[in-house]
């Protein structure tokens, strides 16, 4: 019988205990404190309820409750003492059935990882989707968080304790993330497309207008008819729109999606997820036969990295008539003009004025994103409110010393360009901190041609500086100029500074952000607001319309652009459910 | 009739300017302050108390002297109101008859440098042989001159009337430094065999082994031949030996010599003014048919730098013993190997021991260099007394933190390498101006594959470290690196160090030091003792007999490894007149 959470909320705490015993490893008081939180609104509160116990525990119970895991196909495995849960699952990754080679290297890589942080290396084998991790992927795993600083590897382990609870508790309550899978499934398959030579790399790299990319769209194209949608064309820019009409014809529409490219060598879900979510939302309305009082419009953008041609937001652009003809004539690395690429793929310039998008016909934007960024990860939760794309300003610039001889040149005689560089990069650190929510990076940084004798007379770096708004963006901005300049005067070295780019903020409009909330709150996911470091398609839309974003956790904490971005079923599945929310208030209000 | 120094030493103050006038544009204020320091003991020691006049004079005055002078090819030339030294000057130079687009050309120089500094450009155009520098020298120096910091080319500006003062001088006293421009014409000729590739682009490159090298080797043998010694030989090494034998058989011989290879792209003067300036001695001891208590042995060391293969000091390591012939297996860039190299220019594997020398058959070793530093230029002496040859350090590095989307990570939670080294930069720089004469150099600074919205993950780094004992290098290095390992603990990152070169402080034999000493002061040329940043030839003679060497100031300050780096014709002939009195006063040692 599966567990219900009517029948926690009606328990006492050491019945909760019980009736949740084997989703934390020997520990029991997990379960004990969580029940203070009841009663429980959903399977989702509930597991946040039990993070949120480890997390307020003290410093010696997360050690413990960490130390209380077994070693990976370690001696318990051997020797059968392992809980059911444990054997279950190494069992499912192929590790009670390990060569002796891949034994010794499990062994060794244990070993290691105990010597350097003092507790159990920790991975939830069951993985992301639900299902078993292969040796090879655990044994990277391993190698690679071996490498990694001790305070962030202990979060690593209390993270893959709490998915490794979160299966377990799945398994108890009888419940699959079915939504969240097929969303995932989509995924993977869309990612079997990528440009040439990265497939054998192993690599995902989807640019604008290349055969993977176009194969892309005809692939989203074909499930957005599967699922249900009344239209699915793709247009003069390479978007895949997809319309499933409202109930009454001239009804409004609502606008979501996301783009389908991506960088090089990138993760399966940035931009994807914003896609398939929608699709899966509509699906599921063409299954009971539904009809929306407005139609919802689900565009898969064409184009928003950049990554083939210098410009950006192609998809979104053309949609608030922001298309640029003169983009046409820019090249690919190997000189292949925007326009030839088009031609190719059969687009057609005169059309693309016809994709913009009459605003008075449209309710607003929404898109569904993967954070690309650690903070949910950190904070444990699945889903985030977006309160404004944060406007940025980008520049590239460099310092002019005087190269000289390192050995014979006293540091007292110095025009060295990469110190001063230095000055700027701690400084831009330390003022954007004092914000508290802006950040400033030098990405790019290099001494062109540097030798190890020779002081730097050159020294080239980049610039990339956000807030929530335009005022605090610029202040910062020019506060780190300002710096630089002062700088350069006390070290009698000169500077050049080129804007590379600059994006306004995008605060989301109240009225989405506001059915955003409710839709995560009726889930009994905590509400957590923060802003989108990243641009997103939305930024474009907010020009002509309002629009808000909903943020879904990335594992692999803080990495982004790099194909270890990832997310997990259940948090799909919380956001399918989310959006299917969103879609059913919107119902709501305008039936009244 | 020629001007004499008797002459000035028995005037007033006020007949010294008169006798003086037109040596400094229109302030005759530096010579009446100059004759305050008389008796004046040489031509060298009058230009030196000229110029402390300046150094010593207040700012306004020191700027009234440089706004004294005429705009190059400017309305003074025009109008034909120069003095006329002046106008002599910028008529050799060609000045007088510009096309109008150099007219044009100058004319906006003039007027952004008056508009960026204040006052004219000043620039000596009889140059650094005496002889005139070409409209397109000029125009060019005058290009990179107007992006120099204010108070450097300030520098400039006083340096350059202090050349033009001193090539008037010579005029004045009908002097003439003709060793000196002999040895610069030597260098002038070696410098026309460059490495393939690099003459189309006007470059000197002269590595290991290459056609251009054993050209300069030849070349060098035929001037040794020409100036008289009694055997010239390539070694096995491409070391090219000349000897001039003493009065008596059997008697010690003093080593001296420098390297005839350059760096890429490197300057004229680097290493082959210390084969030049013994060359010129023994040519006016053959002339006056002279032979010294001692033999005198001049060694063109064939390399030093390091630029073909990762071995260095190839060649004053044979004499040493220290050939390691593992080296031979090192390839170059084309993929040779030394030996391939070696049997090419037909020199013999089994013959390299052979040419270690028996210590108990020399009295020392002493070598001349260009300084490679902006110490004696900035100072304006002529000469420097080199007391030590500092011990260094190198590393390579990387700091590894965690890439994350520049974005999305809040400034509390990045792990950015570049920021680390940004530390380590300044952290170096103030330790090792702590100590005065120590200096510390990240001369190589990288984020691979950095994109300007990703904070960065890695960041690599070169350390170059020196000071003029081995305690003083350990302790600074110590300091360094317990650094680096305390920014790298308190932002959560990690690093690697490599060292990849570490080479002991070479002190002057003091014996040896104060011959130089005595050398320099008989030239009525101040002493100045200071450390040589730079590893020379002399660092491994070192290791098997005394040393001392004595430094050249270099012009163009502390640009060095550069084509830039030069010196004048009047230095030459000091550093030849030092050479000649140290091979006299050694000469009278031994005979008493």
């Amino acid at each position: 019988m599966a567990l219900s959470i009517e029948q926690l909320n009606a328990a006492t705490p050491e019945q909760v205990a019980a009736l949740l015993d084997g989703t934390y490893e020997h520990s029991p008081w997990i379960a004990q404190r969580a029940a203070a939180a009841r009663p429980f609104r959903s399977l989702a509160h509930l597991k946040h309820a039990l993070v949120q116990a480890v997390s307020k525990a003290k410093d010696e119970e997360q050690l413990g409750l960490i130390r209380a895991h077994p070693e990976l196909a370690g001696k318990a495995m051997v020797s059968k003492t392992l809980t059911a849960e444990s054997t279950h699952e190494q069992g499912k990754a192929g590790l009670t059935d390990c060569t002796p080679e891949e034994f010794a290297k499990i062994q060794q890589l244990n070993a290691d990882y105990n010597a350097k942080f003092g507790f159990p290396f920790i991975l939830a084998v069951r993985g992301p989707r639900g299902t078993g991790l292969s040796k090879r992927e655990i044994i990277d795993t391993f190698e690679r968080r071996l490498h990694h600083p001790a305070d962030f590897e202990r979060g690593e382990a209390l993270r893959n304790i709490h998915r490794i609870a979160e299966i377990r508790l799945d398994d108890k309550f009888g419940v699959t993330p079915a939504l969240g899978n097929d969303v995932w499934d989509w995924q993977e398959q869309l990612s079997q497309h990528t440009d040439p030579g990265y497939a054998e790399k192993g690599q995902l790299t989807v640019t604008y207008l290349t055969d993977a990319h176009r194969a892309c769209a005809q692939q989203i194209a074909g499930r957005m008819r599967e699922a249900g949608f009344d239209s699915v064309q793709i247009d003069a820019v390479g978007n895949v729109v997809g319309r499933y009409e409202g109930a009454t014809p001239g009804a409004k529409t609502l606008l979501t999606g996301s783009h389908y490219d991506t960088v090089r060598n990138g993760g399966k879900y940035d931009g994807r997820l914003g896609i398939f979510v929608p699709i899966a939302c509509v699906r599921e309305l063409k299954r009971q036969n539904r009809r929306l009082p407005y139609a919802f419009e689900v565009v898969g953008f064409a184009e928003e990295e950049g990554q083939r041609y210098k410009a950006t937001f192609l998809g979104s652009g053309a949609l608030t008539g922001h298309f640029d003809p003169k983009w046409l004539d820019q090249k690919d690395a190997d000189g292949i003009t925007m326009r030839e690429a088009r031609a190719a793929a059969g687009l057609k310039e005169e059309d693309i004025p016809k994709l913009r998008r009459d605003p008075s016909k449209y309710l607003g934007f929404v898109e569904v994103h993967i954070e690309q960024g650690p903070v949910l990860n950190e904070l444990d939760l699945p889903l985030g409110i977006v309160t404004s794309i944060n406007g940025g300003v980008r520049y590239v610039g460099e310092v002019i010393g005087m190269a000289s001889h390192a050995g014979t040149t006293p540091m007292t005689r110095r025009r060295d360009a990469a110190a001063a560089v230095a000055e700027l990069i701690l400084f831009a650190e330390q003022r954007a901190a004092k914000d508290g929510d802006s950040v400033a990076t030098v990405g790019m940084l290099e001494v062109p041609s540097g030798s190890i004798n020779v002081v730097p007379g050159s020294c080239k770096f980049s610039l990339d500086m956000r807030a929530p708004n335009n005022p605090q963006r610029d202040a910062l901005a020019a506060d780190v100029i300002a710096e630089l300049k002062a700088i350069c005067e006390r070290r009698g070295v000169r500077y050049t500074l080129e804007e590379s780019m600059k994006a306004s903020a995008a605060p989301s409009a109240p009225a989405w952000q506001q059915r955003w909330e409710q839709a995560v709150d009726t889930l009994g996911v905590p509400l957590y607001r923060m802003p989108s470091g990243a641009g997103h398609d939305a930024m474009k839309l907010h020009e002509v319309m309002p629009q808000a974003m909903l943020f879904v956790r990335g594992i692999n904490s803080g990495i982004s652009h790099n194909p270890l971005e990832s997310s997990t079923n259940n948090d799909m599945q919380l956001a399918v459910e989310a959006f299917q929310l969103l879609l059913d208030n919107l119902a709501n209000e305008k039936a009244h």
